[in-house]
């Protein structure tokens, strides 16, 4: 089994080829399997899956007794964690890259009102998931992680671009998020225990080697699919 | 088990309350399960879930014994579909709505350029699905159907709204396909298959009754949220 680029659980690292392409020169290896080019792009028995939800659902059903399962056994609780997977495709990160994109208008007369109004946006969103974490954590579901910390934690660890690039997110410090102090305090426990996490660190470069690849996306001259969607005002490609 | 306004699958049929409701004056009912007050909107043991495609994979799975299963069993096919039901919320939706919701530019000087490449575009994703079909059919998946026909379904039924105010789909007539012929001969294969089932039959009404909601999309005045994301370029909210 070959992944193109990357892989998202802690639990399905056994007999895998993690194989890393370079989106902007895309070999001939990925556009065979997928079509549309995108990553991460899994070949498994010679055939192609692709889409990031898709393959993190498929490793759960294909083995099944390998780790801990990262969806609720519930009926319900599974559905529900499918919303707010969905949620973070067609919502968040399309509003992360509008903050992180966003560039002042002529329009505006040089003001950072567009600029503002993003990064609200994007907290407002913050904010939205955060009061649907169970109440004691620390992570979305309770007291394990589940696929859907893992697909939020791609963004979670690289908010610190906004400080660098944007003027910073402003998430209230500790103690003073007034009224919604509760809800800013479950988002710091899930981001501190996410952060944490051994499988997670080790997705992680230096913050060096981003830093001219969030460049290009902070002036919103990034080429890749998701920079070029953002651009014309739409969604996770 | 109550659905707000409509159900997608055939065999889910039992013990299910059906509420209809106005999306234009969208009752406290809807608004108090689902804030975005969107439907489908599911409520199961007072919770509510929503989004279509997670309402369909929770009734398979809350439901596994009765009737036949709408997700095929080998684990790779099941993946494979979730992509491609993925892509008509991603892709063909969006796609028919930029071709009903088209509009004649000032810029285009009155021609139908924009028109005909919103034609040309939506044929082209038609075209696209078709291909991915198993080659006997008549089904997506075989001889029998699957959630992804019955995802599929709703729009397929309704093409003909493009001939009554797009100047038509001008999918090929038997034989005139050209070099794409057994293209569209599989294509007619499944709309055939898909319309003449008794539960596809029984979600649609009178023609008459369509003509003035569709008469508002296909002049860009229809106020619905899908109707508004087009209008800003976006896909399906």
């Amino acid at each position: 089994m070959s992944i193109l680029c990357c892989i998202l659980t802690e639990q399905r690292a056994h007999n895998v080829q993690y194989i890393e392409v370079n989106p902007y020169h895309k070999p001939e290896s990925l556009l065979k399997l997928n079509p549309r080019g995108l990553v991460p792009t899994l070949q498994y028995a010679n055939k192609p899956l692709y889409e990031s939800t898709v393959i993190c659902q498929f490793l759960e059903e294909a083995y099944p007794d390998h780790g801990t399962s990262l969806l609720p056994k519930d009926v319900y609780d599974r559905a529900r964690m499918r919303i707010w997977i969905d949620w973070i495709t067609s919502r968040y990160i399309p509003a992360y890259h509008r903050f992180l994109q966003h560039q002042p208008s002529s329009v505006e007369g040089g003001s950072d009102e567009g600029l503002e109004a993003a990064r609200q946006a994007f907290l407002g969103l913050t904010k939205e998931f955060t009061k649907e974490m169970d109440n004691k954590g620390p992570y979305f579901h309770g007291a394990e992680p589940m696929m859907i910390d893992f697909m939020l934690a791609p963004w979670a660890v690289r908010l610190w671009v906004f400080d660098h690039y944007k003027g910073g997110l402003e998430v209230p410090e500790e103690g003073k998020g007034g009224e919604d102090e509760h809800v800013w305090q479950r988002w710091r426990t899930w981001v501190g225990a996410i952060e944490g996490r051994e499988s997670v660190k080790k997705t992680l470069s230096e913050r060096e080697h981003y830093l001219p690849i969030y460049k290009r996306y902070a002036e919103d001259k990034a080429q890749s699919e998701m920079a070029k969607a953002t651009r014309k005002g739409q969604g996770v490609p």
